[in-house]
């Protein structure tokens, strides 16, 4: 059999060109939000995002994550409040101009956001034996992360902003919302309704640092060797057919 | 101004209910795929995965990950005798049953998939002080596995298969690859076109783990506290509107 033949004849498994559209909209749109209009989010809604996270993948079928939805806002206040101490602390690791600017930028919306919803590894899901999970223990972490992405694309899809605020410890987190020691506090996400998604990455527009472009991403074969091509060559706007 | 009002007054962000069900056919279609068909993958076709890829999110916009494109034969023959030598010594983990059973598994396509990709993640991207990543260094490899994530579901959305490979040591990996003492290797993926993607995950069908629910995955409030309602209610179907 010829390769044209095989070419003819291998299925046809990709989407719509609406539906890929789709797909490579929520890519390239999601943003990472800290400011969020009060309207509560539906829990329909929720729903549908906290399911697109739990259809993840995961090493062995494990499905580590847990989502602990958070509203109250006095255990909410308590979460900020360690927030704003580690972002203070943060802006003394910068030299003193990036210190200053860096405490300017908004970094969370713990309060403003209708809902908080925290995602968890648990690597003790079913058992100690779980496939492909012998050599990497990180695995199960990275399944958890594989989720939030889920939840942060749906989101998008269905208009709704999140943001992944990373600037806190978490023992203090667990102290707070009672998680048993071995659980991981993976990712604590602020979601809610946005009035727009900006049209690129905050950090990129106010110049904190550059967009890499796609063939400094890439080597071919080993570690430091580039590619005969270029691959942006393939691309137009934002990468979609 | 009313709760009403103000649900009335917000912008609509929301996809078109095409471009919403791509985003969730996405979510729910991909698989982790082990049998590919030889038909070579166009290398426009690879730049917009990698494309995907490169637009994750990451802390700090720090944009840690790097994607080594292996297509050397010899290369690959050294990887896979790796991974079968992990294969075999994690078999002697399980009970004696599943072990035998786990043997039957086809676990990786590294020769049959026309493409191999490792991404990759350099925790020094962009200098040591990166915005969020002061208090949970491990941030930087989380958003390499959103690079991942993105791959994974463009590809599925452009019909393509992948498979995450992760029997296999890191320290072999880099060794056989050239890559650097301080980079880490976070994901060795095998992409391809394929058959036909399975209705659901292999390791479900087969009866080696059940699915979790979505009720399962859900505490309110504080840890091993269960929400008033059940959101798996909220849910038709594939959980897309």
């Amino acid at each position: 059999m010829s390769a044209v033949e095989q070419t003819e004849q291998k299925p046809d498994n990709s989407f719509t060109a609406e539906r890929l559209q789709g797909v490579y909209d929520a890519i390239t749109k999601r943003r990472d939000i800290r400011s969020f209009l009060p309207d509560p989010v539906p829990k329909e809604l929720l729903a549908r995002v906290l399911n697109a996270a739990n259809n993840a993948p995961s090493v062995g079928f494990m499905q580590p994550w847990d989502f602990l939805i958070v509203e109250n806002m006095e255990t909410r206040k308590k979460i900020q409040a360690h927030v704003e101490q580690e972002r203070v602390h943060a802006a003394k690791g910068f030299e003193s101009q990036r210190g200053d600017w860096y405490l300017k930028f908004k970094l969370e919306g713990i309060i403003d956001a209708p809902v908080n919803v925290l995602v968890t590894c648990d690597p003790s899901s079913f058992g100690p034996s779980v496939i492909g999970r012998n050599t990497i223990k990180e695995t199960d972490v990275y399944s958890a992360v594989c989720a939030v992405q889920n939840l942060w694309l749906a989101a998008r899809a269905e208009g709704l902003g999140v943001g992944w605020v990373s600037i806190l410890k978490n023992n203090i987190l667990k102290d707070i919302l009672g998680i048993p020691e071995h659980i991981i506090p993976v990712a604590y996400l602020c979601i809610g309704y946005v009035d727009k998604f900006d049209d690129e990455p905050l950090l990129k527009t106010v110049g904190w640092l550059p967009k890499r472009s796609l063939d400094d991403t890439i080597y071919a074969e080993r570690w430091g060797q580039k590619p005969d091509l270029k691959y942006s060559g393939y691309l137009n706007g934002n990468g979609s057919k």
